[in-house]
């Protein structure tokens, strides 16, 4: 008989570890069944776990002493840190001890690790960072968000190809749309780059719905968002920007007198509607695609609520075959943007 | 003596024309004493004209018959048609008739018409295209936002240039801090433009503070933001699309019980001021930089306190001096990046 799914966790990534990453595993545990590899300084993870009662069958606990630091440099650290809970989990997936690694840590870390201890995907030039974008209640995959700062057309139409993978396999949403971020809906409109991957992207066999504006991000116009990771990185980095300033400035505005605050206290179950329908957490971590494994990325500020979601998701990956379908993927064009389609 | 300051207002042009326009001419005429060359149709400048009493001696009506719809290709409206209220108006300042000019009208033909009718700057590579962004009852100038989709390093070096000008000039912020948008704080953050611009920035006469991320664009860190176009105009687009995305979730999750109405209305003020601490028409419209001529761009949803906001600014621009300090402005280097500076 095939084992269970085994989900490798770093319990040392992210503001909040190893805390919140320890609750967050205890849970899925118990709640979902999910079967959870921590992987870090045992102590630290045998004291978190201690305060959950017996320590489930689900969870098991992996030795790795060193730590990566949020801040450290990513390629270094990956590199010369073998016993940090990132390699360490890395090697998992790639020994076949874990079928997913998840990480909520330092991002150009785990993303150096996955590159140097997994490997790219056949046929892929860039793997790329995701964020899934929550609006409403409503799932955007938006890439790349910072893994390649400078993209070629033809990265453009790989993230546009595995996002629909992933969404397809994991999230069941059939045929996903995929739209390209530009600065204009006429075709005519963009930077070089987006008017070539315009036309690679129209040629492609993917249910292209063409440019989409910053503007309509938030709108459900689209499934997959594509763009280079420079623009995205900034883009998803304003978002979170904007949100906090309009939350702050709201929060300001309705304590600056007696009744807001007595008002404001009988609309809290609205503005918690509001940041639910915000809530990244819902969705728990991107993957990091075009992988020769399953890597999961979570947000540096996950609490435990966040690693359900990513474990959940993690799970749902591994058994879903998304990483089977990017390998039988077809390899993407590699002709230059420009020239006409065959 | 020398004739007083006239500002040439595009009658015809924004999504409330002409009623708002003329309204807020109107307005700044009797309030603030500015003499307003309203261009556009007569017949239509006349009726809305008469809804406000006797015309005031500082309004006057130019005529031109064309308009410049919202949608039209922007190079060819400012090319054929001569007799519309933007290349009116613009050839106002050419022959000095007037001293500034002002639209709400389509920004890519203002942009047009001003390069082709007025010219550029001399040394200046790109004219630019800025957002003013209110935060919190904070001047923000950020750009280019859309002039110049792909940007070389230097064009980037000029645009913070131009703005430091306009900023110390026009509203008497000695020095402004000039930021570089990118995705890190580390100057060995970033793609290769902005790697480049990185050091053109840092080797200048420039008050130059280093790299700003897209979270800390609404925060009061810098006074200047320079990035390329496409960039630029995805990140303002994105910042209206989220804006209106938690104004909407907010009136939606309040409206949701009657008892939410009720709180909701006490909040109202609150509300308000959190409005008006992002609200775009304090500043009326942003300078197009590097244009040999005044000229101010306002959003195409302009009501007629945004134009009177847009002519206050403007006649301060006349008689700050601001263009012939922008004349004077050392011709930026021309170098290449990534030699040393001598």
């Amino acid at each position: 008989m095939q084992r269970d799914t085994i989900i490798a966790l770093d319990a040392m990534g992210g503001d909040h570890a190893p805390q919140e990453i320890v609750k967050g595993a205890v849970q899925a545990a118990r709640d979902l069944g999910i079967n959870v590899a921590l992987v870090g300084i045992p102590e630290r993870i045998i004291a978190e776990l201690a305060r959950y009662g017996p320590k489930s069958e689900l969870i098991s606990v992996v030795p790795a002493l060193e730590v990566i630091e949020m801040d450290e440099q990513p390629a270094q650290a990956a590199r010369h840190k073998k016993d940090s809970s990132m390699v360490v989990g890395l090697k998992m997936v790639k020994q076949g001890q874990a079928d997913a690694f998840v990480s909520a840590g330092n991002t150009g870390a785990v993303m150096a690790g996955a590159i140097m201890y997994l490997g790219r995907l056949k046929g892929i030039e860039r793997p790329s960072l995701v964020a899934l974008l929550p609006f409403a209640g409503r799932l955007t995959v938006f890439l790349d968000v910072g893994a390649n700062a400078d993209c070629k057309p033809s990265y453009l139409l790989q993230f546009g190809q595995m996002a629909s993978v992933y969404l397809e396999k994991v999230w069941n949403i059939p045929n996903p749309r995929v739209a390209l971020l530009n600065i204009g809906e006429e075709d005519s409109k963009g930077n070089q780059l987006s008017l070539e991957a315009y036309e690679l992207l129209k040629d492609s066999e993917l249910n292209f719905i063409g440019n989409i504006e910053g503007k309509d991000i938030a709108k459900d116009q689209a499934d997959v968002i594509v763009t280079d990771g420079f623009t995205g990185n900034v883009v998803v980095k304003t978002m979170e920007g904007v949100a906090d300033f309009i939350t702050g400035q709201l929060r300001q505005a309705m304590t600056s007198r007696w009744h807001y605050k007595l008002a404001a206290a009988v609309l809290l179950p609205a503005f918690n509607q509001l940041r639910r329908s915000m809530d990244y957490r819902e969705y728990g971590a991107g993957p990091l695609l075009g992988i020769n494994g399953l890597v999961f990325i979570g947000h540096g500020r996950s609490d435990a609520q966040a690693i359900v979601s990513a474990l959940r998701v993690a799970r749902e990956a591994v058994q879903s075959g998304m990483l089977e379908a990017m390998r039988e993927m077809a390899p993407a064009p590699t002709r230059k943007a420009g020239q006409d389609s065959e």
